[in-house]
């Protein structure tokens, strides 16, 4: 068994595409050649600041041409970079970087106040971009050669057990991720793909990934604005756009009667089903929509729906990327039939190895080589797979998964509170937004804006309950266990009730 | 460090894209389920006729869609396949499969013969492609997954030894070469890639992987013809050919001043450097020409050269695939200088992990991960490899690979000869042809006649020398070893003098 190497793919790129234009963003226009020099020159600053090897380097920032060298500068030096959700509560935060070991935080200075917040006391060193931009440069000996099986990002995500675990990222998880997706879009001299996404999302990392191993033009915004985006397609000859519904509705409102350009020929649609009306619109409007679904431990899609399927399979996200594999489970740990539904377990070299220091977590989610993503779906007699509850409680709000469980705990630290219980509603905006059950102790007072307050200071806004209700006694199983999946039965009377007034 | 491993690619496809056309061959068209259903059927057949998993079966046939079927079939058993050259005499054929270990033989009628010969004694079963398909199926647990690191097919290929050595061609080395190749010449949905090179040729038999790993439709003939090929590209959508010089010189002449339809999109030309006037042809008839370099040890092209610098860089195989590095090592195995000749040494993983049962071959041609081709070229200050000498002394006669050392071996078997050296000739047909020095015995009548006709009992016909030179001694060096890079210069002198007459 030799382990596999691949060239420094951005070095490769800048030897074999030079000219071509690797990156376009508001702030500015790089070629291949171009961002291999920047990437290696502020490698050099990192490096004279005191990063090494191995070292577990996070980046804190909002997409833009900087975090982008920032990102590829890790990889010349070996870092292990840890992407941060920008949205996060200083709190949140502070757990990330303490559980990853991280040495230094490299922060764009728009965050630097929550950063140094999140770092109080903590062995930390924290330099803004600005500030490693000014610093001399130290040459070193770069990373010529990737090994597929070493850590590139880590990125956190939360379960069922309310503590966010890092998820890790193999150059290898990124690069069977990019050829799994160019063996289903194809690959063409003219593709330019649109990120909109967040970069510390694997939805915007993998764009960038795809970018320097395919040789082709990433068009980089720093957020996600409707008329923006088809503005992009229209003019700055966009063949591939990911998104989530609650993104394409915007788009779609944006456009109006309007057709995309002939040139566009993928829009690249993750974060669960999309609604029928939508899929009918771009079908009107012949708008090709891929339906995806993926995580961030399976570095982006991994199930396709090709367009030619989207209403004729509605509802479905599709068939596994060529190099991977689906399977349902039954509660026994057997393969299900056709038709009956179970846990979702994908198996794949885009597959993560793991939760970083968290042995038993990923013992259990990882066995015998299949990922047991938590979701409930099942398989057609065609092997077209339908997910009926992502990861059975998991909120899905403007494109962020929010996992119940972690509301809950902070819910549940409040004083006041003696019982929680979070679940999502639907929400013509934002796909899904997060509710909260709780009960109060006896004869306490205490308000739904306390409730929201109390959540603000902890955790980021998007996971923050939009409504809050307060009930004497939330559904628990024999033994005492939330039962979760009754909550949204519970809501369904409540806001009935609301209706009623 | 976990095994990757991917699904068994044509079950794969037959999944994905069940109804697109896998391959149209002049016998019939088979879309991908049709394809997986048959070699899986006759799979079944070929169990019960004893052939097992990680059994060594050798393939005898010339391109056909049965062939197709039985390479396949083998890898549905997880049975390691020996492709032979039809065009190998009995003597050479038997080497091959006294070396490999092989069990069981499948053979095209056409064949039957000299197989029988070559299998005289040995413990061999053979049977024909007819027996095995009159044959009832067995059914058996079929692979369902590949593993990448798994020996896949086998082919012999000669060095400066004279002994012919099986390269080992795993399902890796298969998979990341067509992965590098897409990389490189990207992937549309109407790709369609003709194929009119031998199958038991890397080649061949890479396009065949490329058709199942890409969904794409492989037109495939029977040997090459010209006429055919231009006609297949016209009317037959065929997006790319694989061809060597000679083939693309007959080409261009039948073509005549017509040119390719436009979705005609890339010449894939290897074998040795392409001369001017053949590379300004194809310029005046816009024929985009990508010019390549790579051996059977690489699993096709390793290195490649856009049409874009076809004219620009004269001579120069281009530049490594993505997933591929190339140096230029000096005789002190040190790193050369920008325009330094040295040996061709490449990684990648593309590159076999060695010969069949020669630890010491693989030794000495695998030295900390690098390939040691033997091949002697420089690059130039961009990094575009130019090749100066194949394997210093290997002579390409019409796509084949010829070998000195293995035709000298049988010239010294020869009872009245003391002393043989073999060298190329320019040739217009077939690009080079092989030519002999001998030293008889002294006072021995043996005529030209009689050496080729010893020859073509022993050797490939293709390997038989074309011209026959009695000479009084050759260039030896200090320790009595030939130097074959002399005889050219004695060619000249020989040919000139004929010329005289």
């Amino acid at each position: 068994m030799t382990y596999q190497t691949i060239p420094n793919w951005l070095m490769k790129r800048a030897d074999l595409t030079p000219d071509r234009i690797a990156i376009s963003a508001p702030s500015g226009v790089l070629t291949f050649r171009q961002l291999h020099e920047q990437a290696l020159g502020l490698a050099e600053k990192c490096v004279s600041l005191g990063i090494r090897k191995s070292d577990m380097t996070a980046i804190l920032a909002s997409n833009s041409l900087e975090m982008v060298i920032f990102i590829h500068a890790m990889k010349y030096i070996g870092a292990k970079t840890l992407l941060l959700n920008t949205r996060l509560t200083s709190h949140e935060m502070r757990f990330q970087l303490e559980d990853a070991g991280v040495k230094t935080l490299l922060v764009n200075e728009d965050f630097l106040h929550t950063a140094k917040e999140a770092q109080v006391y903590l062995d930390i060193k924290i330099h803004t971009f600005k500030e490693v931009m000014q610093t001399s440069k130290q040459t070193f000996d770069w990373i010529k050669e990737f090994q597929l099986d070493n850590i590139d990002t880590i990125m956190y995500t939360s379960g069922t057990t309310g503590n966010p675990k890092g998820v890790m990222q193999t150059y290898g998880n990124h690069w069977w991720s990019a050829v799994g997706s160019a063996l289903n879009l194809g690959l063409q001299d003219k593709d330019a793909w649109l990120c909109t996404v967040p970069l510390f999302h694997i939805s915007g990392l993998s764009i960038l990934m795809r970018g320097i191993i395919y040789g082709m033009k990433v068009v980089l915004h720093e957020k996600f604005d409707p008329s923006l985006a088809n503005r992009a397609i229209k003019e700055e000859g966009i063949t591939i756009a990911s998104v989530v519904t609650a993104m394409l509705s915007r788009m779609l409102d944006d456009l109006g009667d309007e057709a995309y350009p002939s040139h566009f020929r993928c829009m690249l649609l993750g974060g669960g089903p999309a609604p029928l009306p939508v899929l009918e619109r771009c079908s009107d409007l012949n708008i090709p929509v891929y339906q995806t679904y993926g995580m961030t431990e399976t570095a982006s899609q991994i199930v396709t729906l090709p367009p030619e399927y989207s209403l004729t399979k509605l509802g479905s996200a599709g068939k596994p990327l060529f190099p991977c594999e689906v399977q349902i489970q039954t509660r026994q740990g057997e393969k299900a039939e056709a038709k009956q539904p179970g846990e979702i377990v994908v198996k794949g070299p885009n597959v993560t190895e793991g939760y970083l220091n968290r042995p038993e977590a990923t013992n259990e989610a990882l066995q015998n080589g299949w990922f047991h993503t938590g979701d409930i779906g099942y398989l057609d007699e065609e092997g077209f797979l339908y997910v009926l509850d992502r990861r059975s409680d998991l909120i899905i709000s403007g494109g962020e998964n929010v996992y119940p469980a972690e509301i809950e705990s902070v819910l549940l630290s409040h004083p006041l509170i003696i019982d929680a219980g979070v679940t999502g509603m639907e929400d013509e905006k934002w796909g899904q937004i997060p509710c909260a059950f709780l009960v109060k102790q006896k004869g306490a007072f205490l308000t739904e804006e306390e409730v929201k307050h109390y959540c603000l200071e902890r955790l980021a806004k998007y996971k923050v309950p939009h409504h809050i209700y307060f009930v004497d006694g939330l559904p628990r199983n024999a033994s005492n266990k939330l039962v979760r999946r009754q909550l949204p039965l519970l809501l369904e009377k409540y806001v009935g009730k609301q209706d009623e007034h």
